[in-house]
């Protein structure tokens, strides 16, 4: 057996069963290890973005790491955006890049570059495999950092000699550790802050947004009468009728800071002090007010949910307690689109058990109420900042639960990074619903150059912006992929497309036009 | 005047004109200075691969840098790819990299992360500007550096309060230095080596293949015997009638080899020592015979024309000694395309003063010879490997020589990666004819995968090299981005629709599905 089939036999015993890739030369003993290795799903992408992000949508809904396999230092170079996506989302992936033979780097042949360097900034672990026999405890050791508490971006790099060459076999990845913990020094402390009765905000995110994690949290609510807010962007949080139904801190500052003025306390769960995703002349950079005190319960890594529990039962929080949400009511939209009746007929359409994937920018400022009265779903969002993330993590989502629905929501400027997603999600027949919302403008620029206080942007600034110039045909390069897609104008259409495509099965792409 | 301000005023003063860009947030404050500054040309793409790949064809065709606007750490990495292309081209290029505000870094907002890290392997300089005063002079420092000998990837980052704060006005820029000269005791030992008769190769690339480094290399080989050729790979090479045509090293090493296994000297002229692109098993990294002697005569950022001239003075050689070559004959292929026919068609289509930017790949190992007898016209490859080179470098071409015919020769997995240049080729009305070859396959894997060593391809290896389920839809893909298409499928359909491509404005894609 050589590195590389160690290697695939490696992960395939570890747990990691789903390889994401875009392989290359310095790749062909992994890709010729398939065919002898049973148990591993190889999904191909046209685009680096495709596999990376793919590999984090895949971690979200499944909580255990794909890998991926991409080609040297430009391959990995073209994932990059899509890990730090990953990475902000503490999802767990084991990236193997190849590189040349270890006795060819030194010639510079032109694919050469220092991949250690960039695989750095956006990953955790990094290792290159020094031989053959090395490889698969390496891909051990890299299982085993993807999934440790917190999960971890693991990058080995794995030089063409080392895969090809006679190996030792395969190795075991060390026990998987147990979600850490949590401080009960920390619970305490919280418990303390809100029995003491001052305005208190208990912020989440990870963890602490799944179902139980909210319900908890609505019973410490109910029983302290603090508030409870999600981040401004959480890796996936339960949501849909029946769950509780909480809001995120807005992304302006302008709406952020009203809301924020009057606490005396936050405490964290997982959840950053709350920051503005950019900094803006003579705006703060924290969003708490003067005064508030922040009071951290867990970090990422740990069970969140066990230490709501563990709150909950020091104030003495019941089910009982947790107060009944009013139920917005659904209505069907007619007449023109604007965000609010597209808000609603995304709410209406979104099916049991969905997976809704939200990368919609200005447009989806709205969306978060009315599907709160949706079918249960997942909802994931981008935690970088980093656009193009949505269409891969979607298709990976859509790979780890073939069962569910996704419903992909896009801009159309975030659409054209990663467009070459959609030819994967043909390939696989995956169940993706993409929606792309096509003002045809780097609409969040628009307000980012007011807030910035750049003014009023002149024909120049302008063409920086917008997109209209020629328009994007987004059923044609849906057609193009593979996938079938219309185009719609008006409420009406809309609803009739969303409802068709979420009966469908496989890819389907609705072009909003706005 | 602002820092970003300064910035704008100090390229433009600098020389630096063209700024494409793919603009964020932190970047808005430069986008603003666009209404207030005369002078730059800001060209928008809609990924950052298309951007920096664009800023690579400008510079060689141009011979001067343009800069780059790229959005934090994540745009830089989308970018990175093409950026490894344009360092291993020794493209000159001022990226200009948003931060966030110098105050708001430590906050850790979601795009934040460690973008020198990212910077460094693809840039010869890396600068981040501390406050708005030092701005100017830092883009005249990237400047000079772009500008230098050899030219350089200079990032300098800045962040978005440099740019918002008060600036001090423009920098000058360094006087531009004289392209570096060349070593006179290397030229006397390439003369001596020369002189001594035994078999030699003068190897190419850079500067010498200017139509003028050619011509006086052809005088050198009529004169002394020797054997003059050209890198696998060049970033640009004056070809067609009435030029030195010469032949390039095989990409194959069975067929590189062979070739080489006579030659007792090899003379370097930028050119390096011949390097298998890839390491195999039991095939050796270099590619000169055992006993060769290299002799280095210049090394990239050398005057290698005047370098010529000096050794074809020493030698005594003269216009007069290059000997006649013979011409091929151009034929109108018929029939079904076959590569032969595809190459045919090309090398009569081929107008006058073309640009012919070429990543056809398996498709275009056949295209050299027969072109040899086309228009002339300058060819571009790429010279680091990473793929999706080509779409950009084609775009970045056409905004350097508004007045000149871009051919892109593409294969279809390479143009998924950068696809996005076709929406910028449209929004400017570029001269760019996009030629598809749709084989639908990785088609150098295949040859890769036997070359490595791993045999014959299975069903779940071949699923990682074919492209073919679904297939492309390359006209409907080029439709939506807004640039007119045809696919054809015969040699005589192809003909026409060059013809017709080349006698059109603006940008078109011809799809040769194989």
């Amino acid at each position: 057996m050589n590195g590389a089939e160690s290697l695939v036999r490696t992960l395939v015993a570890g747990g990691v069963d789903v390889c994401f890739a875009n392989p290359g030369t310095s790749e062909m003993h992994f890709v010729a290890a398939l065919d002898r290795v049973e148990g591993m799903r190889c999904v191909l992408g046209l685009f680096e973005g495709v596999v990376t992000g793919a590999a984090d949508g895949y971690f979200r809904m499944k909580g255990s790491p794909a890998s991926t396999l991409l080609h040297l230092g430009p391959g990995l170079a073209n994932g990059l955006a899509n890990l730090h996506n990953a990475k902000k989302a503490n999802s767990g992936i084991v990236n193997i890049v190849g590189q040349h033979a270890v006795y060819h780097i030194g010639f510079n042949a032109p694919l050469t570059s220092d991949i250690e360097g960039l695989a750095r900034p956006m990953s955790s672990w990094v290792r290159t495999s020094p031989d053959a026999k090395s490889v698969a405890g390496d891909g051990a050791a890299a299982i085993a950092a993807a999934k440790s508490s917190p999960p971890q971006i693991a990058t080995l790099i794995l030089p063409a000699d080392t895969a090809w060459n006679e190996a030792d076999g395969i190795a075991q990845v060390p026990e998987e550790s147990q979600r850490a913990s949590y401080s009960s020094q920390a619970v305490d402390n919280a418990a303390k802050v809100l029995r003491g009765g001052a305005q208190t905000l208990l912020l989440l995110t990870g963890n602490a947004l799944t179902e139980q994690g909210l319900a908890l949290a609505a019973q410490i609510a109910g029983k302290t009468g603090c508030k409870v807010m999600g981040q401004t962007y959480n890796p996936r949080m339960a949501r849909g009728r029946g769950r509780f139904s909480i809001d995120r801190i807005p992304y302006v500052i302008e709406q952020a800071l009203p809301i924020l003025k009057d606490f005396k306390h936050i405490v964290l769960v997982e959840a950053n002090d709350p920051v503005a995703f950019f900094a803006y002349p003579n705006k703060p950079s924290l969003l708490k007010p003067e005064g508030c005190e922040v009071h951290r319960m867990t970090s990422g890594g740990e069970n969140s949910v066990a230490a709501l529990e563990a709150l909950a039962s020091a104030l003495g929080a019941r089910p009982a307690d947790a107060k009944p949400q009013a139920l917005i009511e659904l209505a069907k939209p007619s007449g023109p689109l604007t965000h609010a009746s597209i808000a609603q007929a995304i709410a209406m359409a979104i099916p049991e058990n969905a997976i809704v994937v939200d990368e919609s920018v200005t447009t989806g400022r709205g969306f978060f109420p009315p599907t709160a009265a949706a079918h249960q779903h997942d909802w994931l969002q981008n935690m970088g900042g980093s656009i193009g993330f949505s269409t891969p993590v979607a298709t990976g989502a859509a790979v780890a639960c073939p069962d569910r629905k996704v419903i992909c929501m896009v801009g159309d400027g975030s659409a054209m990074y990663t467009l070459q997603s959609l030819w994967t999600q043909a390939r696989e027949g995956l169940n993706v619903l993409t929606i792309v919302f096509a003002n045809r403008i780097y609409q969040i620029l628009r307000g980012e150059f007011d807030g910035v206080g750049a003014g009023e942007p002149g024909q120049r600034a302008q063409d920086m912006l917008r997109i209209d110039r020629p328009t994007l045909d987004w059923v044609a390069l849906a057609k193009g992929m593979g996938v079938p897609g219309r185009a719609v104008t008006t409420s009406d259409e809309f609803v009739k497309a969303l409802a068709e495509g979420v009966a469908e099965q496989g890819p389907r792409l609705i072009e909003v036009q706005m």
